[in-house]
């Protein structure tokens, strides 16, 4: 169905200057078999995250060329902003979306290393599922110490040798990571009460870190003006990291679950972003009981119309 | 999104004599932007039921040739099953798959109409959503008479003209039908009880025709030797013929609601054949209550992965 596809979501040190955010962003329009989507700027951060899908070898081309615009524009001395940083152009992850799996997203992030190391002299990390070494999957872990400790810290040879590019950092724009991830779903659930305490709460029930759903990440968090006219709507606000594993319907029914606690209701979820296609096929399945076992077990790759192929459009 | 995409689900009447199936099939093997998904024969009907999906032309002329062919092998004058049937094509309805609209399967229906009244002299209704009249869109109207009575149901001019081809039954090939239709979702939910009052009165609360949802049909079925191990289950049979306008899990609460009437509980649904991407979208957003209104509201098109499309690949 169509060409393959990747996702990439690069996050830039600079939210402040447009001028510069635009000739970052302007990487990624009008290139053929690349489609920019969204290009959100923070002040308080001081950063900018680009969201872009493409074709594997033209996506990685609009990347490498926006660290070089980077590299040119951002000039990481003189960078202040809240969120932690440690280079230029901060972290690159890509992600596989339509007839791609995590091995092309894997095969383009080592290739855009590669090539940022050699062309622009910034070494590189590999992190997320391309990591190297254990130590180095955290994206937290490499940054921790940010830009102003990043050249002591590759002292480090044992630990923090470079994947990519020098073994030194570059003097105005540090360091990087690259690499592949699955899909995270960004998915909100907003509660019909504004009490934080009860989205806290909940938020802390249903993630991993305190022995809730493994791939779900949680915090609670106030919404100021919902669009209904209530005044503050509190909100447990997830990251689903692996929804093959820890599914939406789970997540969404445990949050629902817990809930019930507090005699309160959910008004509505939230979906941020993309979505890959399964994960709400898998909700459907779910909530209407879709025969799981048996001859008539329900087979989305051949009962989907819209995923039939022509023999001369399979891969 | 890939090519476009039609389906087709012909009737032939041949279920016994599986030499003339075969070939009535082999017109939908081996030809380049066609796909046999599957080919149904019953015995007592005496009918074979073939499912294809594939481009709009190559579709139109595979489902040509197996006139073409149905002329050939099937003799209705000697022709004996259950199953009402007025020719040997008895119906086909063309139906949207993958990137096409109502419009594009109407068109390949009225060349295909066309060609078969010239090509075998066959005379055509169209009906469905292509008819052109009220009196013919129902298949049930048109056949009325059956192949024995379609030769004087002809004979008045001013209901029963056919569309295309002449205006005389085929000595041998009868009479047929050709149109577009939208998909319908073909809908079973399994009960857990073998009470088949329960089941007819389920069915009858929520179809159409007793008060129940506008695009619902239904019936009571009986299933025996369930995989589970239950002897029997009685088994509500449903066609959801706009998906659309009654969606899938209105129909399934519907049933479920009947049933708590009766303490009966819902083992499992099954989606039988084909069905449309986006009515299980639908019903994963229903369940996860995903944001209907406001900021936040959910966009299939925009935030599920695989519906991203590069410029090139816009229609």
């Amino acid at each position: 169905m169509g060409k393959k596809l990747l996702e990439t979501v690069p996050n830039y040190s600079e939210g402040r200057d447009m001028e510069k955010v635009g000739k970052i962003a302007a990487c990624f329009k009008n290139k053929k078999g690349v489609r920019l989507l969204d290009c959100q700027t923070d002040t308080n951060h001081n950063r900018c995250v680009i969201t872009a899908v493409g074709e594997p070898e033209a996506l990685r081309d609009a990347v490498v060329e926006s660290y070089g615009v980077a590299v040119e524009v951002i000039d990481m001395t003189k960078h202040e902003g809240q969120h932690p940083r440690m280079g230029a152009v901060d972290v690159v992850p890509f992600i596989p979306c339509r007839n791609t799996t995590f091995e092309d997203a894997d095969v383009i992030a080592k290739e855009v290393a590669k090539l940022v190391g050699e062309k622009y002299e910034i070494p590189v990390f590999l992190y997320e599922d391309s990591a190297t070494a254990p130590h180095r999957q955290n994206l937290a872990k490499i940054r921790k110490g940010q830009f102003e400790g990043m050249a002591e810290k590759l002292q480090d040879k044992a630990l923090w040798t470079p994947d990519f590019g020098p073994d030194h950092i570059h003097p105005t724009a540090g360091v990087t990571a690259i690499g592949a991830r699955m899909p995270l779903i960004a998915f909100n659930i907003n509660l019909d009460t504004p009490n934080m305490e009860i989205a806290t709460n909940i938020a802390n029930a249903v993630k991993n870190i305190r022995g809730g759903y493994h791939f779900v990440k949680a915090i609670g968090i106030e919404l100021k003006d919902h669009y209904s006219g209530k005044e503050t709507v509190a909100q447990v606000s997830m990251n689903l990291v692996n929804y093959e594993k820890t599914a939406i319907y789970r997540a969404f029914e445990a949050v629902k679950m817990e809930a019930r606690r507090y005699g309160v209701n959910v008004i509505e979820s939230e979906i941020v972003g993309l979505v890959p296609m399964q994960s709400l096929i898998d909700c459907a399945e779910y909530y209407l009981q879709a025969c799981a076992f048996g001859p008539m077990k329900f087979d989305a790759k051949k009962q989907i119309m819209e995923n039939w192929l022509l023999e001369d459009e399979e891969e």
